[in-house]
């Protein structure tokens, strides 16, 4: 099982509690975590996972595999900049989005234009002509985030 | 000038309608309008373009210039997929976005990424922690959303 | 019509020499110049092509507009690095390869495999097994370059 | 450690067993494999390197995880068709060329334009002005492709 953890590059320290749990929470169960490799969210993942022994792959935006945090094992480089965005939502079978800015919000909809489940922990929510997306699931903690994206991954 | 306007390859009569206004009212100052270059609201703008006169840019997700709609001038074949959403917001100074699902959605995520401002008739609205984000710039009429985009426009 | 015309950003002056001029005579001949949009042979041919009033297209690797070269009307913002020589090589219907490194090889070999006519001046060649692909055709002036580009456009 | 082994879709029966050596003499020495992740020489190399336990990335063209082959372990999808071609090349710390077309071609390209040394099997050679470029290092068996790869992989 593939899983994305989605967010800021600069984060909050509660975002980076969540980030790391969340981690954790993917490698006990042996599920590969999937993000874009650099700091903040992606990297507090990573350490969570990497706590477990788990499996971390970090899509890169640059040229350079140095870039990527110190718990990435798998660096994956693709030198498209934030267009590596699609293909960290679309490399996953459930999404985990925690806090983030726009960057974020682009691979949620790619996620969402996939049919891939994305769930939010203090993200963004989004609406049309005034009507809520529900498609965005939210969870009150990690292991509920955890739960929920592995109930719903997409096969 | 050139502004992006994006939105679904489905689109409703309205969608259509405001769609291929704002084509006109960009053609007439002389705007070059940039799409997705496929249907619906892409093709919509590009018809009321074309019909001034104006200039017309398709970034195509596929490998053949004819998927292009018939009214774009000047297809760029990304062979990209969705990924080619990126292009099509950072290439534009300002983007209108009329309707449009997750795909848009992407769009405007990547305009924002860029400080490229995005007016929007009928479509998205994004919140954090349930704060809206202003900076998806309503407009009511096609006229009001070219006026806008051109005053913001990025230079 | 739409051709690209590919070579390094540092090229020499003989290489300056005979972009500008087969930028002119696309131009001449109502012919659109797409390229890369940065200096060197893309930046000669784009003032080859503008001396005569052509339209020129720059596909820029960055996310900045103003990256593109002085004599580019049409910037493409791609945002991903050299993973846009794709978008060069797919966009044309017949390229046109000065010199150039390997940066020029991959857009020779996207064309190719696209299908689209590859015509060389002092550039690379290519051979399988010790047999030389013939797909990419030699011109010894930049004015046969531009004849053979327009008779073997893929339509 | 992570090799790339690049190589067509469609190969010969030879190419496909010295794709499948150098897949088991990578996963012998604990190199990670990473491929296009589609069939001919990418699933040769990925058979290979399954047989003795290793692992495998597919860095996929399109949308679905399900066009990997059987067995790749790790599919990244991109969505971005051939372009993703540049993150099978810049991904390596080394790149090992079988056979091969177009694609295989740029591949080359773009390995060779980010100092990523590639090691070639019955593949390309490419000259400049009628003087071969050397730096495509030929082997003459799988093995001797590997250890050359180990030798010189980018660090």
């Amino acid at each position: 099982m593939f899983v994305s953890v989605i967010g800021g590059s600069n984060c909050s320290e509660e975002e980076t509690r969540l980030a790391e749990e969340v981690g954790r929470e993917l490698a006990k169960r042996g599920v590969i975590l999937i993000c874009g490799g650099l700091e903040g969210v992606m990297e507090a993942a990573c350490r969570g996972a990497a706590s477990q022994g788990g499996t971390t792959i970090g899509i890169l935006p640059g040229n350079d595999r140095h870039e990527a945090n110190a718990y990435v094992k798998i660096p994956i480089v693709t030198g498209m900049g934030y267009a590596r965005n699609a293909i960290v939502a679309k490399s996953a079978q459930a999404v985990i989005a925690i806090g983030g800015s726009y960057g974020t919000l682009s691979e949620i909809a790619y996620a969402r234009q996939n049919d891939i489940p994305v769930i939010g922990l203090d993200t963004w929510s989004i609406s049309r002509l005034g009507v809520e997306d529900k498609s965005i699931i939210t969870a009150n903690s990690p292991a509920e985030a955890v739960e929920k994206a592995l109930a719903l991954a997409k096969r």
